[in-house]
């Protein structure tokens, strides 16, 4: 194959999108020369920004036309690279095609365009009397059709499930420009194959998400938070149980943080506030359990009914209530000293794997030894989502002049396929963790993933490098 | 392509698999020769039936090298004829591959084998602990494969979703005998595509599921059931508006009968109570709403305090609330009255589309209007899951000597298309709604469905003539 003619592809885009929508070279903006991965920047060929599914379609079918590769770019807040372009493709940015377009009540659905931030979804369906629960810190930079592409998790994935469980449609255009518009609003459709799970989670490799249909739930009218302090796994694992059982499908997040992680977010966290300050005790971990409810003064009684329950029979030695809004803020604000990692430790490795939930515990021990052998002085912390299976490693070597990134992944990876786990819980593969996606999928399992590429992008134009 | 030399394939599957898994020609159960579609009997070339995921590789293997299609066979409980054979494919049966691998408390999770009825997975998470939420009324005789394998729906879809929404892990194996052992427990795995989706509801077509990781729930302590009489749809609406937002997550089934139905529930329904037969009012429609939740007295209490404000506002004004199982039996019974249709009128016309919630009232009236027009004295009867956008129709014309499939047929999805639903809402295209896909999915859907079908299985070999 020859190379492309670019500046023909360009002069096409132009005409057809007109210079608004085309930015080409030196004009490309900065931001769209990355995402949130830490890789260098790079620039695209140009950024085209359609403001309508057609102005993709079309951005696509000439791209596709003259053989040049195209990446797809939301809010640009993925950890992964999955929306860095590598230099040389065009940046086809989803900006501009932002809007709802509907809110139906009786279906309880939001129809919505691609490039709207999240935390405007988020306001429309509070505004329309109903509860957007898909939640992340990006959530004012990151777009809806990013969150679908990568399919997002977040704090409240136990109750809610992934993005992909909020989606009854999806409108997707193809690599070769071809629309499939498929935005059901029904819960239940059986008519052939369901084709919005094939673009969910594929990291724009197989299609250009350009419209969503949203299930949306009811607001809560009631929040429960509390902080428990445990004495060891099992007992962490015998709180899952009873908050599973006891909140049912109100247990909204179970979020548990190992020693290290405990410590440092005493010391770090700007606004944490230790409910357990004066007892001496050492804890094994420390579990943050949220429940969202319908009827505020029954669910507080019942949730403070089960509290003391497990503090009386001894699963629990020590737990404090949130009181308050403020109290609550402040026992998030210990989980969420996650953010301070950056800050504090600009270079520091962050790992989102994901584990079976019994063996999690024997997975951080031989973790947090093999770091320590390979490299001691090293810091590693350990905190999650546990209810889902989902572990999050911050790891730091204090005063190395740089990390070592590719030692301390083959450690965490390693024992991720020793224990049958995930390299990626919730942030995907991009290009960061492309090495090492055969660590938590068999050649099987690549090998089909490869032929469905093949067979809706055969010119491999689409985010091509990314996930395979 | 020259005719497939079928004696060379049975005798190397003899040779594979031992006479127990190969039941050739006359030897074939007739069972095997149909589901329940109604469509006449076929017998297949030849019943094959492994014991282990290999077994079923080999026979894929086999068929393909030999280039003879296959059915994939599970409970045979499908209304649609997708494990019907139409003569001379190998009718690849997973009877014999039953059992429950393992149960992980800590994870919630179950690993079974395809085989296995749904009733034996459902008593075997109860015995552990946990709770099965898919349900239906073949689960004595459907196979957990098959739930997979179409995506069954049921009457708690509202609140745990289809099958789909259970599904963590799965195992697969494609159409050229490849296994593809995807048994993922973690509910957070973002590695990668989530191939699992693309075989969920596929009908047989894309692969052959030998075994599944499922998500159990909690066991419910508490079940609350009310049957609400409403004077017009958009009471209804309100009402379910209302149980969502009151009931919350616990909302667990919300069924609405319209007036035919209604009366022909009361009159054949052999264990239903009309808790409303003393009262002389004429209702637009008849809901039960049932919710599952985790504490006895506190949700009988929440449940009856939302009743009694509805009955009050007038959104309901008359109302029924089950006081003892007995009770809830007998509401539910009015619902069950379906089950009666078959016996009374064997040949009758059924249907199961999906609508947008807010329009389904129109469509009724629609619907009722044109069947009446064009068949002078035909009953029509309509009830469903309306939470879930999930509305069946009966029809009958009495004293017709063959039922006007066609013509109904003709009226039911042609204003399904109108309406923007869908022709299939649980039951899945098979061989019976083939032709009325187009009314439910466009050209590009259609299209990339065959794309997808075509790379997967290019010899066109599994399942041929189903969905697509």
């Amino acid at each position: 194959m020859s190379a492309p003619d670019t500046s023909a592809l360009i002069a096409a885009l132009l005409d057809a999108l007109g210079p608004t929508a085309v930015l080409a070279g030196a004009d490309a903006p900065a931001r769209n020369h990355n995402d949130c991965s830490g890789l260098p920047p790079a620039p695209p060929l140009a950024v085209v920004r359609p403001a309508d599914t057609a102005g993709v379609a079309t951005t696509l079918r000439l791209c596709s036309q003259h053989g040049v590769a195209v990446v797809p770019q939301g809010g640009l807040t993925g950890l992964c690279g999955a929306a860095r372009t590598a230099g040389g493709e065009i940046a086809l940015s989803l900006e501009r095609l932002q809007g709802i377009e509907e809110i139906d009540p009786a279906a309880a659905t939001m129809t919505v365009r691609a490039g709207t931030p999240l935390e405007t979804v988020q306001q429309a369906a509070a505004d329309a009397g109903f509860f957007c629960p898909l939640d992340l810190g990006a959530r004012g930079s990151c777009s809806i059709g990013g969150n679908l592409a990568t399919n997002a998790g977040g704090n409240r994935v136990i109750r809610y499930g992934m993005a992909r469980e909020m989606v009854l449609g999806l409108e997707v255009v193809l690599a070769n420009g071809t629309v499939v518009t498929s935005l059901n609003k029904m819960i239940k459709n059986n008519a052939g194959f369901d084709l919005k799970h094939l673009f969910i989670g594929s990291e724009g490799t197989l299609g250009v998400i350009t419209r969503a249909v949203l299930r949306l739930s009811p607001k809560p009218a009631s929040s429960q938070v509390a902080l428990c302090a445990v004495n060891s796994y099992a007992d962490v694992l015998t709180l899952l149980a009873s908050a599973r059982q006891h909140l049912g499908p109100q247990l909204s997040a179970f979020e548990v943080m190992w020693p290290e992680f405990w410590e440092f977010a005493n010391t770090h966290a700007p606004q944490a506030r230790n409910p357990f300050a004066d007892d001496p005790a050492v804890y094994g971990a420390h579990v943050l359990v949220e429940a969202l409810g319908t009827d505020e003064t029954q669910d507080a009684e019942r949730f403070e009914a089960w509290l003391g329950q497990l503090l009386e029979e001894g699963v629990v030695p020590n737990a404090a209530l949130a009181r308050s809004l403020s109290d609550a803020k402040a026992f998030w604000a210990l989980r969420d000293a996650s953010g301070e990692f950056h800050p504090l430790w600009p270079g520091h490795l962050a790992y989102d794997v994901g584990l079976p939930v019994a063996r999690m515990e024997d997975y951080v021990i031989r973790c947090r030894a093999a770091l320590a052998e390979a490299y001691p002085g090293i810091d590693s912390f350990y905190y999650g989502h546990i209810g889902d299976g989902n572990l999050h490693i911050i790891a730091h070597l204090p005063g190395a002049p740089k990390q070592p990134k590719d030692g301390v992944n083959a450690v965490v990876y390693g024992l991720v396929r020793e224990f049958g786990g995930t390299v990626s819980a919730e942030h995907g593969i991009g290009t960061l963790k492309r090495e090492w996606l055969g660590h938590a999928r068999s050649p099987e399992e690549i090998g089909l993933m490869r032929l469905l590429k093949n067979a809706v992008d055969p010119q491999g134009l689409l985010n091509p490098g990314k996930v395979l």
